[in-house]
């Protein structure tokens, strides 16, 4: 029973009863039901209501989610295996990964209204570039397991695809292995041993290995550089704060989790895997980096660098399907880091190798044997036949060991454990702690200075990093601000209460590795969730494990491919992709083994079926796939759907349905019922999970039943061929698509996705006399996203999509998409979350837009001197002693006339130059050293 | 042990060591102690660290509060008797409870940098005066039985002080009756029966009465009108919104909590009351007032108003010594009504008056009594000699139901009650809940439609509410942007893992009534609390009781007054005050029963010591006291605060050690070594609780052992004479000051007090070639703050103190405390907390404005325009089409030249015109009606 009057629905869907009525009227229908009736197919439409459960109200979703995360086990975790215990500083907490204006942002593409969270993903590359040694570190990767994944791509394409093998000096985690292993073998690839021949693309050097042993892997790295294999260290970056850095062990590439940078263990994820390369590498580097160039004044100014790199462009010929990065966990582990400072982090690291180093003392002092002689923070204790009890014993303790197999427990510390805790630990195996005094791990201590840039020097008082953390996220237009009309993005309302749970301790601070039991509140909350999510899309299994769109991609079409081998079809390799589809598409086809057929897409924007029925003809006996996104990439319900599917059946293929557009769906049409064999959510998208400036992202997949048998496993729950390195992905912010469909309820969902597809009309609508709409369905109604075509202004007035996005800003809007799916166009998508009176503002503001262009197409204004090419102005430009422009300054910066000047949002910089920063790549920031040097 | 190199007071204290040691340089002197020893007199210093727990970590303290606060058992609450379960939506929780922008505030007093908080205080007395019907409405008062003893106040100053009783109708909380007797009997006032005759100053009517029964009080009303009293409704806000407004029904006067408008229980607090008066009592009506008016361009702004009316103003002719409010909690209340609306909150309001009356119906059915016909929430159950027995039972079912006597039983329904609840509560009874139909209130319905002004419909949405949120706080300059050097207020860091607890459920969820088992750990945690005050300080005893520091020094007078008492010198009621003191001390003694006589100063800012022997001596028969600031309110650590002292007691008086300054104090000398016998400390100032915006504070008192018997007590402890609603005040944010103490401990405490004599130093020192810094001691040195007199640039350019205060907001700065103690003054407190960074910032703006105020004196600029008088200047302004002024655009809003011209606050509004506010009064916003009425 609801308190009030308002269900949580009518919180997250922005305009009331009356709005949606004036929406309706602009549009010209009388109804919902008949707009509905007009955008989506009758032949899809769901006819019942989805079975979830009756809406809960917000306390009582929050009250139901604490009684079944209070069935977890929290105990103290020396499972170690790539997960630590971390305290969150509190600072950072609540300043930063709390607050809407960090973790509602979006992905930086618009540079200008992201100066903050690029300044703050530029400290992290340098935060990268100092531990490893190496020049050039990505903006984070999605975990550890993928991120080594990654760095054996980045070998295979080095040396072009002819060497078909990787060698390892140590052993690596289990999952990050089976996560390796299940990315290598359709590429032909082969991990095994230590041996290293001309065949050899890449050897990986585990620093430290499972078991915590730094090894003398220096034979095996001379013999890798003498071939030609690329060198790969999955180093611990806190363990590197007291070596020398991988760069000056060797090392071509170093990859590795920042979990333990004050990121908590969650369950297994989200966190910040790094990637950094030496320089011959950099353009072979997947994922996101970010690059210093300069604004049209000429001040620095970060943008997101080499973006021709990206899947999108590069479809098929793509160096990786990775198209998110954790940008928040990044911010956080880099705000880590920015807090302690150098001398912070070795401190920490020299606690947590003391504590290390008197276990295993104490355990040699009583004749307990443990492996190696070199560690960091692991003791791997040799325990013949009492593993099991051992482990036993220290749960009683409230303590959590690695049980590794009958003979061997593994006891990692971390910047949690006591010296109580080393105590009991020594006397489970009936020992003492050792004198503080022990082993170096090889390359320590570290030599060189390192993170000497002041930003790792000024902020060590509270009052500082709450103020710097401020002044960035000021920097940035977020969603707590703004509508942010991101076309393919879905950037609806992250509800406070989603939020919430995310912080919990028994959400926060379990090891994905605990025993299962010690999950059942998790494991409670993710099974709901999984039936939902089922329920919702039409499937018969879900998997959350997927920690991105595009992982979901990859584990959708290693399902089938799965399936087809399971039938002795493994020749089906064939995957069908329309011209029109996301970028992703055919990367993740590619690195699935599967060879790429394009199917043309008529004029306005729909698949061929034509060319479709040709070509699924042509490959029918090695058709192993069509991939299509619905409502279309074009923001258009096609008609047909179910008959598309039908005939890739004919043809022997199985049917992916990219779900980046499920918001249009949800409670109308279920992609399970249309004929999908397997279909992956955005959870960042439809189902609330903050885009967090760049990630994190999550991407499930749902399947019909004879293609579960071929959904990822995971090595610590019985099983393997993973894709993520945990079991749950990136478990602990699944609570927040929990709570959003527990509070909607079916009715809220189908509430929801009805007000996307009428906000989206109504913009259609209202901006249709200024520029046209393209594409649209049968009866002129577009999906929940609608295609402004901004080169109307090209024509008339020599305005771009550029010129329009950036004079946005001084509207006070993100630009929504840019020449995505069409060159020169914008793509609106409005989500359900926006009032109406967002929604107008944005309409005004285009309109506002449109009329100064016509002011430049009729000679009022010339064409080098505008606001429209002149934006966005800086409150610098805008006071600038001189005013030179034919407009004035008011029309700069206030050209909606704002009533409220406060309220403002003004860009830290003007227009940045992209093409210069790619061109003269900075991508982090040198050290003091050479600032000094430049001062002599 | 620490993880960490940094220990938590190294990120409490802002300068770093190098900092510090250039801070000195500037200083002159050698070290740290040297300036200590040249600042703070030796006979006071205390030779020895202060005995307190070694200082934990962050995480460490935090583990340790959760173990102690995990103590406290948190069952359902049906106690009632003005405390109730609430939802706090948690976009409000998150967004402004937890959000420091709204928590890091100051109290509004300079209007340009607070319009967000003051707009939503204005929102909150628009909220009050349409629920009870009243006028004129208050901006919070402390809670509501301090806020019936201030409506007694109104009454007894209404009737000039010839009036001397009360009268009840209907029986109000014991708490309330409790503290409107400690506050009358000193006044000479009873509080009786209800008899009413002309010797009655008011009518108290509770509505409803502790027993949740609306009485038909009209004979009683009348009766009151005809004698002239006034009628003081002690009113529900969330019954109102189902009846008529108390004005309809012949109040003067209304005052109740807003605890129930989503703020939590919290052990009691804080919360915030509200005030109400008609016309005529406006200018007796106590506390803060925010009223409308304009700006130097016309627009309009909000600002505090009548603030003539403040006690610090008054002095001992003061309508009351209340000298601050429950800001951030009215926010909270008011975010909580904005939220739900007037129709939400009507159907949250008709849901637990429909529980209500299920119960009684259903008891009625199976012939059990109830008292009364008429209620809102509350059902008394009579059970008789059962009632123990059926309290013991429901505390079976997890729920708490309050136990009046041994034949009553009072069950109180809130927004989180259930059905359940309900069905679980009657069959304790042996009854069934009954049918929905049932009785209603005097009243009932509401006729009239009430908050029909925008704001309480245009942010149902939660994208809408958190946007709106954000824009308020983005109009303030909080700490999190800026230093507050205000003098006398120690705006220092409130370090987030100081706040986190306050979020804790069982911090904020339990009823201050609960059993005394319930509350272990919230006890535990006051003990602890308790013990370090007293060692702190030097005292044997303290209370935490006090909720602001004017109540602090009230019940310290109190208990003076009653060691006199006790010993038959109940005649002792001189106060000997210096003219240097706070206005809240002669309004505390004057409320104490106490006559004031005024001590001189000296020319220095000393108290005159000869004038002090003078009239102690004068007055050795009947003094009471004397109350004392030290260091004194013009930040100097006066010699010979020890003789003054002796010569107190040698006539007989007490001491009352007035801790505002104690933050210069702390670990190098305690008030009660120095010979006071009782002393406040304001945990808001010294001890890290934050401002919040203007509210809440907390005042506790320490004690010799002679005063204990004297200290407050509370009649659900067994025993009476409280100052404040709740047996331990704001109980709920005391765990803020406990972590401060936790985390700093001895060493830290010490070394921020140092640090704070450091940067008040520093800052006269670099300044007082442009400023005279007023009053030194002995060696030339401040203590932790310093006054700089503005006055040279009135005599030389005729730039006054306010111009200077203004102009400090273009240079991105909180004005210092203005003019006080001395008129045309600017007193300066950087705290410990401030970096060096900013304090330079600071001094170099200081030091800008005196440039360009010799500027005006050399007549460079004219006076009548120039940047200081203009000042403060908003975007508008900067960017006006004409420039009309000497100076530039760039000069006028980036007079620091700043490079991150992003980073820049730019205020909303220009001067605020205080004169044409207080003329035309407009203390709330008109109910749409007369918007509409205007247009017609």
């Amino acid at each position: 029973m609801t308190a009030a009057p308002y269900s949580f629905s009518a919180r997250h869907i922005g305009p009331g009863l009356d709005e949606t009525r004036a929406m309706l009227a602009t549009i010209g229908v009388p109804s919902v039901e008949t707009l509905i009736s007009q955008a989506v197919p009758k032949s899809i439409r769901l006819d019942r209501p989805l079975a979830l459960p009756i809406p809960a109200s917000e306390a009582e979703a929050l009250a139901e989610l604490s009684t079944t995360m209070a069935k977890n086990t929290v105990l103290k975790s020396f499972i170690g295996a790539g997960y630590h215990g971390v305290h969150v500083p509190s600072v950072i907490q609540r300043n930063l990964f709390e607050n809407p204006a960090w973790y509602t942002a979006y992905t930086p593409y618009q540079a200008e209204i992201s100066q903050g969270r690029l300044e703050m993903l530029f400290n992290f590359q340098t935060l990268v570039t100092e531990l490893t040694g190496l020049p050039v570190a990505s903006a984070s990767l999605l975990d550890e397991a993928t991120a080594v994944a990654e760095a054996v791509g980045i070998a295979l394409r080095h040396h072009r695809d002819k060497r078909t093998k990787v060698a390892l000096a140590g052993t690596p985690h289990p999952q990050t292995l089976d996560v390796v292993r299940t990315r290598a073998e359709p590429l032909g690839t082969e991990v095994d041993g230590e041996t290293i021949d001309d065949n050899t693309a890449a050897l990986l050097v585990s620093w430290p290995d499972t078991f915590g042993v730094y090894g003398d892997h220096r034979p095996a790295i001379e013999k890798a550089r003498a071939t030609g294999a690329l060198v790969v260290f999955i180093a611990d970056p806190l363990g590197l704060t007291l070596t020398d850095a991988p760069a000056r062990l060797g090392a071509d590439i170093a990859v590795g989790s920042m979990q333990r940078f004050g990121v908590p263990m969650g369950f297994g994820g989200p966190h910040a895997a790094y990637c950094a390369v030496s320089d011959r590498l950099t353009r072979l580097m997947p994922g996101r980096l970010v690059g210093q160039s300069t604004d049209s004044k000429g001040r620095p100014g970060y943008r997101l660098a080499l973006q021709t790199r990206e899947q999108h462009i590069r479809r098929d010929k793509a160096t990786s399907n990775i198209c998110t990065a954790q940008a928040l966990l990044a911010n956080m582990a880099t705000a880590y880091a920015i807090w302690h400072g150098p001398a912070g982090l070795q401190a920490i690291a020299e606690r947590i190798h003391t504590l290390a180093n008197r276990l295993a003392a104490g355990l040699a002092a009583s004749g307990v044997s443990v492996l190696g002689a070199s560690r960091f923070d692991t003791v791997t204790v040799e325990a013949k036949g009492k593993a099991d009890a051992i482990a036993a014993a220290a749960e009683k303790t409230g303590r959590l060991a690695r049980l590794i197999d009958a003979d061997h427990i593994g006891i990692s510390f971390d910047e949690t454990s006591t010296d109580a805790d080393l105590d009991a630990i020594a006397a489970l195996f009936g020992a003492k702690a050792g004198a503080a005094a022990g082993g170096t791990m090889p390359g320590q201590p570290r030599g060189k200075a390192f993170l000497t840039q002041p930003v790792f020097h000024e902020n060590r008082s509270e009052t500082d990093m709450m103020r710097f953390l401020r002044r960035l996220a000021d920097k940035d237009l977020a969603l707590d601000r703004a509508m942010i009309p991101l076309g393919s993005c879905t950037m609806k309302l992250n509800a406070a209460a989603e939020m919430m749970p995310v912080s919990w301790p028994d959400v926060a601070n379990l090891h994905p590795f605990a025993p299962a039991s010690h999950s059942a509140g998790y494991r409670a909350m993710t099974d709901e969730l999984e039936g939902w999510l089922a329920e919702i899309t039409g499937f018969d299994a879900v998997t959350l494990q997927p920690n991105a769109g595009s992982q979901g991609e990859y584990a959708g079409l290693l399902a089938i491919r799965g399936y087809h081998r399971s039938r002795g079809e493994g020749h089906r390799t064939v995957c069908l992709i329309p011209s029109s589809a996301h970028g992703t598409n055919p990367a993740s086809a590619a690195m699935a083994g599967m060879s790429v057929v394009v199917v043309r897409c008529t004029e306005d924007g729909n698949i061929d079926i034509d060319d479709l029925k040709a070509k699924a003809a042509e490959h029918a006996q090695d058709l192993a796939a069509l991939m299509f996104t619905y409502p279309s990439t074009h923001g258009v319900f096609e008609e047909g759907a179910r008959d598309l599917c039908a005939l890739i059946h004919e043809h022997g293929g199985q049917v992916y349905f990219d779900g980046a557009n499920l918001n249009a769906l949800v409670g109308l049409a279920r992609p399970g019922d249309i004929g999908a064999d397997v279909c992956h959510m955005n959870l960042h998208k439809t189902f609330c999970i903050p885009h967090g400036g760049g990630g994190p992202g999550v991407g499930p997949i749902g399947v019909k039943a004879h293609l579960k048998p071929y959904l990822p496993g995971h090595v610590n729950e019985g099983s393997g061929h993973a894709v993520s390195a945990a079991p749950f992905g990136s478990a602990s912010i699944l609570p927040i698509t929990w709570m959003y469909i527990r509070m909607m309820g079916a009715s809220g969902l189908k509430q929801a996705t009805e007000t996307a597809i009428i906000s989206a009309n109504y913009v259609a609508t209202r901006l249709e006399a200024h520029f046209p709409v393209l594409y649209k369905g049968r009866h002129g109604r577009v999906a929940h996203e609608c295609i402004l075509d901004t080169r109307v202004l090209k024509d008339s007035a020599g305005i771009s999509v550029d010129d329009v996005a950036k004079r946005l800003i001084d509207y006070g809007f993100h630009a929504p998409t840019m020449s995505f799916p069409v060159a020169g166009t914008l793509m609106v998508e409005p989500t359900e979350s926006e009032p109406k009176s967002e929604l107008d503002r944005f309409c005004d503001a285009m309109i506002a837009i449109s009329g100064e262009a016509a002011k430049v197409a009729k000679g009022e204004w010339p064409l080098a001197d505008n606001p429209l090419v002149n934006a966005p102005h800086t409150a610098a430009e805008a006071l600038a002693g001189q005013w030179t422009h034919p407009y004035s300054r008011l029309e700069a910066a206030y050209p909606a006339g704002d009533a409220d000047t406060a309220a403002k949002y003004w860009p830290p910089v003007s227009r940045i130059d992209n093409v210069a920063g790619d061109r003269n790549l900075v991508c982090s920031c040198p050290p003091l050293s050479e600032y000094l040097g430049a001062a002599e």
